[in-house]
């Protein structure tokens, strides 16, 4: 790594590709003005962008590419159209040269796994991909994963995404020993669910694990901010993540038609302004944007494919992060000092 | 069936017993006068709350007994201390027996599903049971199946699930032909999920099923109102669930805050508070009691354990429509005429 963060970015993911892209870079830069950046795609519209952000392109290299994924290309039609030549496809490669330290994308999630695999390859020990993302709760926020990137998985898969979520979380959260706990439901004694407890066991069993494992963890006590980490297989984060998602959305609709229902309530509005404008803040969605994707050999983040520049920043902000902190170290050395020798793994030189 | 409808309660479920199942049943009454009720639990006790309620008492027998589940007994325990003797199993053997015609308990939900399970058995072409619940969307309300009574499932179960749900719902909401969606995840093209794709191949394959398919919906289409019917297995139902509810308590707790932080905010929430009544009372938890046991051979509904007399009603209500409308019967109807004698059922006679 230079003592520079080496940010490669698909200038044409997302739905408004380096219109969003280039200036979102802007504003974290001028977080973290040790960034530098590689920029893939269209080579005249990122041009035209930076001409309004002179800082950035100081220190930007834009590489032309004509070639983008389509938010609605499948991840084998990505593949096969995009791969080596795509802005997605090249912002990866960046990572696999050693030419970038992290990708950042805001293009389509299944797509951009599927290339992040194929191009950077699983980290030893790490047999199927994850993507974790910040979940904010009453008490500060947490991490979920794994929000949709396998589905289902034994209990050293649900094992490995606990050590991969707390080394997330102590970087992200600058926390030294984060809490993990493992989603699960509540009635007692039914079949299934087997890979849970026995997951739980392992964790227990791990020798100085660097997190406080909590136990299990119901999904109304994600948002309760009951574990810094909350696991679990993708299927179920995901159903979590946008059940939440739909919810919240449900009761904004609710609170804005109820807010505009008489003329009291009206008035009342103005006088709430203020704290209206506070809580529609603190529920933006943009500021927990980015989600990593966890268990590659390189650094990704996905930023969502509809979000502004400021949402934009976030992600990238949270790919500085994940450098300046050295994430993938962490992951290795927590993985190999715990057993995954044991898995036909040869401990990190 | 009796003219009446014949409910059967446990009067010693939940967190206050007899003090919260009286008074709800006499609300229900009120709203059905052609109901009589069994009560079971501690006579003493019930007959004191009745008296209160004179309404009530002169269609109600009450049937000692002071056994009672407790909230924190496991199933295995529920069964061995409450078998034959617990108010929450005579309850479930009245319905049995034929001398009521649905049992509701506000009990421990385990509990409740293993004791249902023994006494009245599964139904016939149904292996595991499911527990159906009213979820509130923007469109009005739909039902979400399965919320934690069993773990995974292959394609049929799947395909039950749906016939169940859908004649739940066209019982509850009167509706002709439900909509009903599987509940699935949007990354196309990833390994894991191969029963619902085949479960919404085996409903599609269905002849005149009395519902429309609509296909896959996520999760955060549940509180948009997608469909009148939500299906998914019971581990993804709860954490949909629970994680709709966390955000929720969350978001509340932003809100008030968020009132009462400054003055004009403050002077904003008096103008205001009718409308925040309203969406109070939008959100009550309590209009929504009333988890629906199905897959058995009898009428079962759950009431929350914490619910107050005016949510324990709703439970009873729900109950009530079940039998007036004829779940059982139609849920029947659905199966057989739906090749459940594939599975080597025969048809209902």
């Amino acid at each position: 790594m230079s003592n520079k963060v080496r940010i490669a970015l698909d200038a044409m993911g997302g739905d408004f590709g380096a219109s969003v892209v280039v200036p979102g870079a802007a504003i974290s830069l001028t977080r973290h003005p040790d960034s530098e950046f590689l920029l893939f795609g269209d080579s005249a519209l990122i041009k035209k962008e930076l001409e309004a952000h002179p800082a950035l392109k100081a220190v930007s290299q834009v590489i032309h590419t004509d070639v983008a994924v389509s938010m609605h290309d499948k991840p084998s039609q990505a593949l096969r159209r995009g791969r080596k030549v795509s802005s997605m496809w090249l912002a990866l490669e960046a990572v696999k040269n050693g030419k970038a330290d992290v990708a950042v994308s805001a293009g389509n999630t299944g797509a951009l796994m599927a290339m992040a695999r194929f191009c950077l390859r699983m980290l030893p020990g790490i047999d199927r991909p994850a993507i974790a993302a910040i979940w904010p709760t009453v008490r500060g926020d947490s991490i979920v994963l794994d929000l949709g990137a396998s589905i289902g998985g034994d209990e050293h898969h649900l094992k490995a995404l606990a050590v991969m979520g707390a080394a997330t979380a102590s970087v992200l959260f600058d926390l030294e020993r984060p809490t993990v706990g493992l989603l699960n439901i509540g009635v007692e004694e039914i079949k299934g669910g087997e890979e849970i407890r026995a997951a739980a066991d392992l964790i227990r069993a791990m020798a100085q694990p660097p997190f406080d494992f909590i136990g299990f963890v119901e999904a109304d006590g994600i948002g309760k901010g009951a574990a810094d980490v909350i696991v679990t297989e993708g299927f179920s984060g995901n159903i979590a993540l946008k059940a939440a998602e739909g919810t919240a959305r449900q009761i904004g609709e609710y609170l804005r038609a109820a807010m505009s229902s008489t003329l009291m309530s009206k008035i009342g509005y103005l006088f709430a302004r203020g704290a209206f404008r506070a809580l529609r803040e603190k529920m933006d969605p943009n500021k927990s944007n980015g989600g990593v994707f966890l268990g590659l050999n390189g650094v990704v983040v996905k930023s969502h494919g509809g979000t502004n520049a400021d949402g934009f920043a976030y992600a990238v902000d949270v790919g500085y992060d994940m450098v300046r902190n050295d994430l993938l170290t962490k992951i290795n050395q927590s993985l190999h000092r715990n057993g995954a020798e044991a898995h036909g793994v040869a401990p990190a030189a």
